[in-house]
């Protein structure tokens, strides 16, 4: 194994061990800013790199001290914790060479999720050692790995900046899951100026590593929403009809949710991820909380999905004689890459060796707030493209098993370095 | 206002102040303490009260936790918490006369709810300022009531020990909510040799303050179980076909449950007071979890309702592909109260002027651990009843603006009082 | 076996063989009339018996060509099936014995249940050859033995004329079941001036035969009503997103029904009897039909119950964009004996050898449109009873298999002889 | 309009007025037979067309009995109704011209659907006086088009014949909804030495008249079953805890059958079209039916549908202790054109001005038996291709308004002459 690898591998294991669900990631910005403060980078942080208000899904206070005591344990300074501490999490790293050139501008994705990682022994981090330190909380996507490339990309860049021209961006992103955080940092308008826009994703296609697909179709839209059922509470033994069951009318919202008619035209998703009801085994339930996305094809599709979804909220509540609000936690549009970018990576990268099958797309089948960044970027005449990095997925993303073949970092790494490097020349 | 009534009324509502669910009852088993410990009554504290093993639905390490700190910060000694830090709540008081005659036994729950207590202006705990302290948990059935009760019943008897005969036990039974907590005392021996077995309830019926039954009908029998399915996690959007969904066959089984046939020889209940399933808005849930329980107008109906619903509960299962694990969680058969102590009811409250309205019984229609008391005392050759002291109920049990009508205390305390009076002359 | 009791067994057999159900009852009136035709009664038929208006859940026209065609080639002449053949059924025998006296009214109801017969061997109907001849019609309730009862009752009253006194009026009722009928016999003012009513049931409950209720407790209150949900195809393949889906409308609210959160007052009931939706395989099903009743223990639970489920079927609508339309098809009130003319069947049987065991009264726990007349009858200053002859139910009533103890027949024929032979001593 | 239009529209609009659901399509049978009857064709009938014992999803007697008289009030001759009646309808009409050259067949579907046809004013059937006669059937899916297409196209070839060379065969088929009847023709062999198989589909894409695709993808694998829940019928008033309810149990499947989660490889589709459940109100249902279909894009994504449904029958037939039956009732692959002969009719019509907009394949997103025919021209080394002859869809197919712009049975007609000439001088 070469160096280089090695280095990589150190890097994401590291990350592996503290992953943090979205605004959390107190440890995460840390250690990413630790590590691009030796360089050339100017760097921003808090509310510097996102708008507050901007961001969707934001966790409760109780999560917020939670992770802050968790991270000065791990030994986050408390002035470095002020910037981070009430959601305000992520990392923008930018350098000007001072010569003329575009603006390229790269974004990666730092959060974990809500999943206990497994412990079987077969499990690869288990057995190495580097597995989840946070219980409840798994890097089951990869973005550890997206952090790694990132941080590597920053590391060339800076290293080469007197050969380089133009301007450099990276993006250090909270909150990708449940597509929340990208909205706050296009809000805060660090796309405006963006020319050339690259982003990614580790994994996703079962293919060999070393298969690249220099762009991405099949960004599903979707919608994010909570709904909180209330209903009305009555002793369940004494007086079970003057209660109004609100454990009942999520349990037939989430039925009929899931029952809502497939679209002739495509591809429609619909999950209620998290249920929660009642308050006491005797006691009529009178409140439930529901976590609900819906996605689609298209945006089209995606609204296909979210208003019947509002149809059968409201009639679930109205059998049981419950109120229900539905509030809105996001929304992530579909998007196109590209097709000159394509082109540029194809080229860029048609040297590389570690790349043995180069793809013009590949499809996501899955939702990307960071369609939300590339739809900025072609509004203000910049061109965005999003590569897919696969390999064998043993399990697949979000599952407690989840684990990254680390042999296929390098060949993310590779790319985006032929990528600067081919702008450079031609961009 | 009576100097006694004054008195019931403050006593009841320190008690209502600090309300403690079911084993966490840290404060009141410390109050309890505190008022008895003056008196000559020998006192049980911890293990001594109840046998550990045989309690049900024993809440976690966390509910502890939180309930030792609250406990603390309130001003309990840490010496006094070591007896009831591990859910081992409650106080025996007992006195024995020295002199020949009957074992007198009465028995008083002292457990909350956990319900949020109303805010509303008319709510009279609002408006007097005495509402609960625990954010989310609340005496909603008026056991801060039968607490003053048995304070008082102590009182008296204290007092009056001189002109008493035979032996008196009064136990303050934790954990009564759910059936859960009167198994373990009367498997720690304490129901073994009393001879008559008092015990009643506040409220129930809505009637005029002065109505008092001397028996009660219509305990029903119940079960409290939980259950875990157990599915598998899968990305939402990417794979959903891949996922065992876990939140809807809890759902399914929440409506099926409910939709058990009526029973054509008597009353049934069913109620999944509580669920909780998957872990986060984008990810196939793979775990639920349920509270639930049953009940019948005999053992014999509430066992219909308990294997009808292991049975939607394993299709539920097995409909998406699931594990269930039914984990049994306390269970109350129905009771008879004995037909001579009714009689002794009647005959010793013949001339208390606060009843206006003598009941032979009423009827209970809800659950009650109390009958593993009574079935224990029958048992042993002992008699037993179970009185109501009915309110006009503006709010039901188990509701956020429940509230006892206060005046009932004393009806209830000096029904007591003429009942050993009584039998210190008949017994 | 005695020669009443073979008469008893054989005419019970003949009504046994061609159940008809609700207004096609088009032989058994038939039968009726024949066996009475030769008596001193005043027969009345057709428009005479009811109100036509008043009749509810009357079957269409092609139910009713089918029982006239079948009715035809059993024999009935056409004349007498311009009587029934609009549904007009049933006949009402007067009697006047010119002599002062008390009004007598009996009800019998006549009308079998759409259910295919057992042809098991242990089936006596099918060993002894007296199996119901109408394919999905089977006298599965007894009514085939209230008839018998009732011609009995018929002939005894004709011999005995003249040492009889006051009126007496024989009611035998079509469409009891789904309680249709009565209603339509009741606004036509056959109850208005009756002095003494009497009716009853066979079995019910299951007691050995000559036990004998005088009074009936707890008749449920019932409402029966269709639903038609309408809704809008689609090609179920290619845009199953269009359609409205009337089946899963149905089949959300069947389930929701049946969950109705049981009552703390008393008895309730609920029953989706049938249901039948969409017209093809692979289209999106437009409509869908039900048959629902509800039932309460008194009439205020039964209310709470049809209210519930107008609540839940207009969401269950609403849920898939339907329309519901909903048909109230009959309600029946519950209703309470005459004290007093249970003091009077007490005394009536004193001396009845058949009568094994006299009970004052036994609770029905179903709902019986008697109710109806009993209700007119109070309100009309006379007394009313429903006494029950209950025998060894091997398979309970509406089973395919259920079947009379014909030894019962006597014990109920006695009965009313006994009491008309009291009344003409003591009414 | 020219000649041959009005032909062709007379032609629809004759058909049109007597749709005849699959396998007794006896009118329709004769009305074909007797137009090819004076032409040159050898022409098949009844148990010549298909193997009886193929088809699936065969009519009862009773259907076949109603479909008998109709046709022989309409005037079909009772010697020919012989061939018919019993289900085996379809005509096949052979053609040898004695020269060599290739086996040219094609195939047109003739059933109508159980849909009743619209009155709407707006209705043009109904306007023009063309709507259907038959209640409850309907040509809304345009097969009395196909019929037409066939028909022009049957006399084309005769009239040509002497120009012509090889062989042809005409296929007629019955039952194409719910994929029913090609195989009892693929069985028969008449597809076994086909070289050029040609079928289509008017409608379909809601484009402009003109537009014709040369070749179809995503034909949707099906499969179709039927479920018979038998569980235990019970009074449901007097004891609704001795049934085992059917109807209940029918209806969890078809809500949770709906539930089944979405593939993430591809399009699925589930339906359950019809649904009949119960005898009676106050009965609790013994019995419930149900018609289902799945379809997938691929065959494995039908038979992850169709796995997931058995499941889901199963378990809910285990919550309501029920028995389930599954009947496979047919079922469809999916298929694809062969790439050679989308060319030859890209090439076949490039002179074809009726064309406008000719395209190489357009996706059908549905499912058809022809995939049974194709794959059976495939596997003996045949080509194989289904055309799509789009028009403006006002309603959906299957819709009660769908209706045929007729002007496209001109370039559907063309088409297929255009074919015929191409392959003359190049098959």
């Amino acid at each position: 194994m070469t160096d280089i690898q090695q280095k990589l591998i150190a890097t994401r294991r590291k990350f592996h061990r503290f992953p943090e669900v979205g605004f959390t990631e107190f440890i995460t910005t840390y250690e990413i800013y630790k590590t691009l403060k030796p360089m050339d980078y100017t760097l921003y942080l808090g509310d510097d790199v996102l708008l507050r208000s901007a961001r969707v899904g934001v966790p409760g206070k109780d999560a917020f001290l939670h992770s802050y005591k968790r991270a000065a344990e791990y030994g986050v300074p408390e002035e470095f914790l002020d910037y981070v501490k009430e959601g305000t999490t992520g990392v923008i790293a930018t350098l000007d060479t001072g010569k003329p050139g575009p603006h390229f501008a790269a974004r990666f994705d730092i959060d974990g999720l809500p999943i206990t990682e497994s412990a079987d022994e077969d499990h690869i981090p288990e057995k190495g050692g580097f597995k989840s330190l946070h219980e409840g909380e798994m890097h089951a996507c990869g973005h550890d790995g997206h952090i790694t490339t990132g941080l590597f990309l920053a590391e060339y860049i800076n290293a080469e900046k007197d050969n380089l021209k133009g301007r450099f961006t990276l993006i250090f992103q909270p909150a990708e899951e449940s597509v929340r955080g990208a909205k706050s940092v296009v809000e805060k308008g660090w796309l405006d100026d963006v020319d050339y826009f690259f982003s990614g994703h580790l994994g996703i296609r079962n293919l060999p590593v070393g298969t690249v697909s220099a762009g991405t179709t099949d960004f599903l839209a979707s919608s994010k929403f909570d709904v909180k059922f209330t209903g009305k509470s009555a002793h369940a033994g004494v007086e079970p009809d003057s209660g109004n069951n609100s454990l009942l009318a999520a349990s037939a919202a989430a039925l009929n949710l899931n029952a809502i008619a497939r679209h002739g035209k495509g591809r429609t998703r619909i999950n209620t991820g998290t249920l929660s009801a009642g308050s006491g085994r005797n006691v009529i339930a009178d409140t439930a909380f529901m976590e609900i996305e819906t996605r689609g094809e298209t945006t089209e599709l995606n609204h296909y999905m979210y208003n019947k979804a509002k149809t059968v909220i409201q009639a679930a509540a109205d059998m049981y004689e419950n109120e229900a609000e539905i509030i809105d936690m996001g929304e992530a549009p579909n998007a196109a890459c590209s097709k000159e970018l394509i082109e540029t990576v194809k080229e860029a990268v048609k040297h590389n060796s570690k790349i043995t099958d180069l793809k013009e797309t590949l499809p996501l089948g899955a939702s990307e707030d960071v369609t939300m960044m590339m739809e900025r970027v072609l509004k203000k005449n910049g061109k965005a493209t999003y590569m897919l990095f696969p390999f064998a997925l043993k399990y697949g993303h979000h599952h407690p098993k989840f684990d990254l073949d680390e042999s296929v970092l390098h060949v993310a790494v590779s790319t985006y370095i032929d990528i600067v490097n081919w702008l450079m020349k031609n961009g």
